[in-house]
């Protein structure tokens, strides 16, 4: 399968900001695929009740480990709480704007209340494997919802300030013990007044290893990248390349925006790494 | 947009296993979406180097927190390692079967490269928050990866057993500190005698709550989900309905395979869940 457009545009040279990088083998959904960009600038039109069940109905047909389906989202549309969830995560003003803000909670507290129901035990949440397996799970339907949104016009960004400070978000949103807010997801039409463009990748070479790990291989084309992304963050008027950003936000607990206490919250929410 | 075929075929309502549910808004990208299902006997054909660049290519299109990528994948067609890898992970088969293993690993350990050759410090992966970035960034691309494979005309399924023996994994993989495997996926062209199909999800109303959580709306429809469920088990040869399988696998610690180790495999690959 090709896209009659794949033709003429190189989708996946501009995913990697490598001309020379084309496509052999794609297909209609690959090509809308690489088109992703994230969007922060939204015009107000609403998200509408047809479009979010589309929506939902992509994020429930992502794979889930042993079908526990360990996710929940919660859509907010009251602009007063977004703007309150927006001054937890990080005060970023697109959370207002947007007219759609999702967060994607991971969720083991719908098997709580079934064990509770039916008398049964439930301890094997008390292990960080299960935090994880429901993190797992509301990333696979997170992502699937993003590439749905996107193919009815719509656009979205993923919001991890929310784990900035989960236990306010957690009680902005009603959640019960055993479930966290992994991210949030601002979602609208967006503004094409914005300079969203589609940011380049790491080349496959950096991520696809094969049969073994081989991180000389991996790393030799990093010098590249770091050109081809300080051009890119040049033409948007952004400073600095790959590098010293991947390093500057993973200095230390300083560059962790709270987020350095996650393990302790857990452990408050019930959700405990042991 | 709509699918000229979704006039006759209700793709959303098989995904609920409820006839009554119709999409009003919809695109061929969710249209096949819908279709999901997981797949676990494969045809001897090998995939194709331009179909792995192509899935790896949309693998790289998906949301990454702060552009970290923190995530790369480890390519098997050995048909000794993937025997290996199969005994390590519950001795599933079609691990074996299957042409290609993709091992998607959570990877902090590119940052760490950087760090050591520009002699930065790296401090921020000590906290379990790096490492649940990472399970994050390596969820949302291999999503993508599945919803692309499968537009290729491929299959696949995810294996969460790699996480039952992380340390002989990695040993196996070559993989360096800062990493992690977080599950596997199985690709091939599907085998049309396996009786694979579309596994109904919870419904809507039981994950998509409004404005703020509600667990009482969003359990009432668990029982007629059950029902749904049972009658799929008993048509492909399966016993049980959902409630009890939930049950079963997060009663405890022997529920889950080893992987209740995982806290303690994490801190010996440095990534501590400080």
């Amino acid at each position: 399968m090709t896209l009659i457009d794949s033709t003429t545009v190189n989708r996946a040279g501009a995913r990697y900001g490598d001309p020379d990088f084309v496509l052999a083998a794609t297909s209609p959904v690959i090509e809308h695929q690489l088109r992703h960009r994230s969007v922060r600038a939204f015009l107000p039109d609403p998200v509408t009740e047809d479009e979010l069940r589309a929506v939902v109905a992509a994020a429930s047909s992502a794979s889930t480990s042993s079908n526990l389906q360990a996710w929940s989202v919660v859509a907010v549309t009251d602009p007063e709480r977004k703007r309150r969830l927006s001054d937890l995560a990080a005060g970023q003003r697109f959370i207002d704007e947007a007219p759609l803000f999702l967060v994607w909670v991971a969720d083991l507290d719908r098997g709580h209340r079934l064990a509770e129901r039916d008398d049964k035990p439930l301890d094997a949440t008390a292990y960080l494997e299960s935090t994880l397996l429901g993190v797992i799970d509301t990333a696979l339907a997170a992502q699937n919802a993003v590439v749905a949104l996107e193919s009815l016009g719509l656009g979205a960004v993923f919001v991890g300030a929310v784990r900035n400070h989960p236990e306010e978000v957690a009680d902005e949103l009603g959640l019960p013990p055993h479930s966290v807010a992994v991210f949030g997801l601002a979602v609208g039409r967006p503004d094409p007044a914005e300079d969203a463009d589609v940011k380049p990748r790491l080349p496959q070479t950096a991520v696809l290893h094969r049969e073994t790990y081989d991180a000389g291989r991996a790393d030799a084309g990093l010098p590249a990248y770091d050109e081809r992304l300080a051009a890119y963050n040049h033409a948007h008027g952004l400073t600095g390349a790959w590098t010293e950003r991947v390093l500057a936000r993973l200095a230390g607990a300083a560059s962790l925006a709270g987020r350095d206490r996650l393990r302790d919250v857990l452990e408050r929410r019930e959700l405990p790494s042991r």
